[in-house]
């Protein structure tokens, strides 16, 4: 396994300690971790903090440059929302965990010009049906669903 | 002037009281405003907290069914950090102050089923158009511009 993808699987966990939705995030910049961070719909009652949100802004304000080395690494497929945030900060890498339980627009971030992995990995969906199954409603909200 | 907009220009000019981006932003559902915001990267050393994303945040957790009624109200064209947000929520309408300072995907929104409205307003444009001549780092870093 892909030590960032374990410190983003790692974050889902700490998440899912804390009572809210296992999905977990890091930004890496020259093979280093600058900024971590995990759903916290829950636990803060917000409605922007996905896991890959939590990350950007616990990575601070970096210069536009700096995203443009970046990979943000994601346990699960990144929404329309975070997708858009890595297009805004031209962010030129995402690897992402599973797509099978929730799929972003992949294609579309392709079309713009970032590279998207998908490595399938059974850990990241494990957690997420289990989740899902047990919160429908929650994770629903999470994403926009009636 | 549409009420709703004055709204999110005194959010701007809050914003630019604070020593921030002029750029407000309100929610307003059936008729009510439920969520203000301004662009707070300057204040809160954020990376995610545009106007639109600050004002959703403050609108706190909403139902799914809620968004599907909304508008969102934005000083500044939304970038696509924030356009992917109306996109997760599914916010069927957007109303816009300005484009011409810097213009986001609206395009791609009306592709996906988004209505999109742009009031060309004159002040909307001077409160950014003095703020990037004064500032145009912070500037450049709010969009991810090198």
């Amino acid at each position: 396994m892909d030590e960032f993808m374990q410190a983003a699987i790692e974050e889902a966990r700490k998440g899912l300690n804390e009572g809210g939705i296992p999905i977990g995030s890091v930004l890496v910049i020259d093979g280093t971790i600058v900024g971590r961070g995990h759903n916290r719909r829950v636990q803060k009652g917000s409605a922007i903090l996905h896991a890959e949100m939590d990350c950007l802004e616990n990575a601070g304000r970096l210069k536009p440059g700096d995203y443009r080395r970046a990979v943000l690494y994601s346990t699960l497929s990144p929404c329309d929302m975070c997708s858009g945030a890595v297009l805004l900060y031209k962010i030129p890498r995402v690897v992402i965990g599973e797509n099978r339980t929730f799929q972003g627009p992949e294609e579309y971030l392709r079309t713009r010009g970032v590279e998207v992995a998908v490595l399938d990995d059974e850990g990241c969906r494990r957690l997420m049906s289990e989740f899902i199954a047990a919160n429908p409603e929650v994770w629903d909200e999470d994403i926009g669903e009636e």
